[in-house]
């Protein structure tokens, strides 16, 4: 076992330091690498299969409400970018831009795309003539880069993979529907796919997208007791219309501005899966997001009988459909246990000679360490209310954090207090002053203005103005 | 039917301007537009919904052979991409690069990836330690940027989207075989999905990639008889291995090279598709490649029994699971036809109140563009054959062109006579110098060395040496 020790003790503690914690385990449980450019990282093949299977959700629920997906140029000249005014001033400190080749300097330099917007209304002013044009629902798969200054695996990178959606609609009521409903789509793979239950609501105007009307987000909260914006949609109202001149012929035949969207989430829900479900022993995947649900490992493979069991479970649990493998390297049983909870895989089944004996099994599930003895006929049978089983203990587990950690403050110490402890803390505040003064005091933004509004106290405990609007602040990545 | 005139009318005879008429086909079909940087193309939802279902057929072939995918980083920096020598001297004069952000000028400049191998061979000098960790079977899904000077849509662009695989192996042997591998899940690819028949074969020496010790390539033939190279696998031996120290240690615990490959096809396959099946009316998509297989026409759709017969007939063909679609929008019915055409939707359902008197439907065959009637029952029951028959059809049309204008030459007039005429010329030739007399004479190159030799003649008809193997010519887009 030395070995496996060994592997195990390179981990940092994660109550001693989670931040070295996140890193250890991103590069431990082979998730990504580093590359020759700081800032820009390697997806290894596990890190690149949770964005995979990510990604297979999501697409097949944009397809399934209408949308449709393209692609746009990587690049951006750099006069289009300057189109709209708030869009540019949010995103031109980070952009990078193509000014030479291998022949010649570019007359016009090109932005490496930090969002498409300007591209897609581009083309929108070309394609949309019609009220039968609209709606246009366009997704994109792709990379984006934004020049960050500081940067972590998954939550901030020069490079990030993501989808953006950007849509155009006749009516404002149909657009901020849209807004709303790509919103519901990214809380259900939170409940479905992540086990995160993510908090939703509007952001603050200090806070929102560059460009945007209103901008809505997903929130998650990460062990640590920060926040982590998961996902966001915007409602653009005609602004972009209007800089990219993008009109329809209604129903009257009039001259109308479209009303627009976009929307996206990125690979930064890797960073949330490791930093909601993820312990000391490394990575803890959800079952239906893991990429390999089961591991088997043969315990003296070389016996006849445990191979044949071997082979028997694999093949059954196959036939039903899991994601499941044999880990018949020439490891110690120790090191590929370390190994596969490392890298997360839910389910680990051990078949040796003594418990074969009364024809059982051991199964080992990652997210509770339990094991339990199981007969070999009854594995694949019991598996799918197994992984369910799993999925709703992780999902519950995850939500019972939000609710120990979120609190509401009617006073101003009293929610530095909060904060301090890590967690959401909901306070009703007067408007961008208290927001400011709160980030200086405490490190903590406003995340979401919850749907539901009720007032916490009538007076903004920050600034002693009337109160506006309930608030949810935390600590943030 | 005027508009439907006008817009059959807007593109060019194939037979008059083939050039011309691939580029209307392109914009009419709403494959893509251009963007406001040349050579930067916008793929619309048909074009990309292509490449979609060519990613899906060859990720799963990929999975299935023990592939995996992975994410380079967007940037090479630039001493990164000099380190092996044949390699740079073949991609530096089409590179693009970064030289500065919205902040500062970079130290070093950072070159937008036109090809990832100098980043897989630096990952996996750093992952690559042991025989077991052996073989290194990685795919990735990316756009690329080559600095070319014509482009044209999905044939040659500043960016493509590929796929590029990038594989490291203990022995020659072994990465030899996945460079044929490789090659026959592509050939497969043209067989089963495009409906292309591929002719593969070696490159010669002059033709091969830039740093590769043997390129093998699936070449298509056009309808115009001009060549397409569809995709390439590539051996490199140990050279990439040696320039960026990738050694492993074997049972013996020896230091050893690993052997390498790499290979991909990209969204040129699509620019195949259009001229191999392509004609007047516009596109012709193979049935199982097709986005949307079936469209439903309904005529007076206002009338109870024709809305009624729609509403079936599509339930019937989806509940099989097949993706049809039905046009009821305000168009007239000849617009209608007219446009999906244009698009290549493989089947189209014509359901009418007369054809409905005796219970039938009149189902349209976009390729050999035949109308029959078929009794509304039978439609969804027919339909696997209907479309395995229209594959079949296609694939032996292309098979028959191919076969019609692939000749042999035993002297130098009668080739150049079949190169103009166009096609494959096949003709046994010493070497490079015979390469590039050809080339100059008649624009034809070398395009494949086919597997199976025989000489044709023991003097090369063009520079009257020893002919040393025989060579499969064509001018080639």
């Amino acid at each position: 076992m030395g070995k496996n020790n060994k592997m195990v003790q390179s981990i940092t503690s994660r109550d001693q330091d989670f931040a070295q914690w996140y890193t250890d385990l991103c590069l431990k449980a082979e998730l990504m690498d580093y590359s020759d450019v700081k800032g820009f990282i390697i997806y290894r093949p596990l890190g690149y299969a949770l964005w995979e299977n990510m990604q297979a959700y999501l697409d097949q629920a944009f397809k399934k409400t209408g949308h449709e997906n393209v692609y746009m140029p990587l690049v951006i000249p750099e006069s289009l970018f300057q189109k709209e005014k708030e869009h540019v001033e949010g995103f031109a400190p980070e952009t990078a831009m193509i000014t030479t080749t291998g022949i010649e300097d570019l007359t016009e330099r090109l932005i490496i795309r930090p969002t498409s917007e300007t591209l897609f209304c581009t083309h929108y002013q070309k394609i949309i003539n019609s009220y039968r044009d609209l709606p246009k629902l366009y997704n994109q798969w792709c990379s984006v880069v934004r020049w960050e200054k500081t940067t972590r695996p998954f939550l901030r990178g020069k490079e990030f993979l993501w989808q953006e959606g950007h849509t155009a609609h006749a009516t404002e009521a149909e657009a901020r529907k849209e807004t709303l409903d790509i919103l519901e789509i990214y809380r259900t793979l939170g409940d479905e796919l992540l086990a995160i239950p993510f908090v939703t609501g509007r952001k603050t105007e200090r806070e929102k997208f560059a460009g945007a009307v209103e901008t809505y987000s997903i929130e998650a909260l990460m062990h640590d007791g920060q926040a982590l914006q998961s996902g966001t949609t915007h409602y653009f109202g005609s602004e972009f219309a209007r800089a990219f001149d993008i009109m329809y012929s209604d129903v009257n035949n009039e001259r109308t501005y479209v009303h627009q969207t976009s929307w996206g989430v990125s690979t930064r829900l890797i960073g949330a899966v490791i930093m909601v479900h993820g312990d000391n022993e490394g990575l803890v995947l959800p079952p239906y997001l893991a990429p390999k649900q089961i591991v088997i490992v043969p315990i003296r493979s070389e016996e006849e009988g445990v191979r044949a069991a071997t082979e028997y479970v694999k093949q059954a649990l196959l036939d039903q459909g899991f994601r499941v493998f044999v880990d018949d390297s020439n490891k110690s049983p120790g090191w590929k246990f370390a190994e596969h909870e490392m890298k997360g895989v839910p389910i680990r089944i051990e078949i040796g000679p003594r418990d074969l004996e009364t024809d059982e099994v051991i199964l080992f599930k990652r997210h509770d360490r339990s094991k339990t003895r199981m007969k070999t006929g009854d594995v694949a049978t019991s598996m799918k209310d197994i992984l369910e089983t799993i999925h709703q203990d992780m999902l519950h587990k995850a939500q019972a954090h939000v609710k120990a950690h979120t609190y509401q403050a009617t006073d101003y110490e009293t929610f530095k207090t909060y904060i301090k402890a890590g967690g959401y803390v909901a306070m009703s505040i007067s408007g961008d002053d208290a927001e400011v003064q709160i980030k200086a005091d405490t490190g903590a933004t406003a995340r979401i203005i919850p749907f539901d509004q009720t007032l916490l106290s009538d007076i903004c405990p920050v600034t002693g103005q009337k109160a506006q609007q309930t608030v949810l602040f935390a600590r943030a990545y």
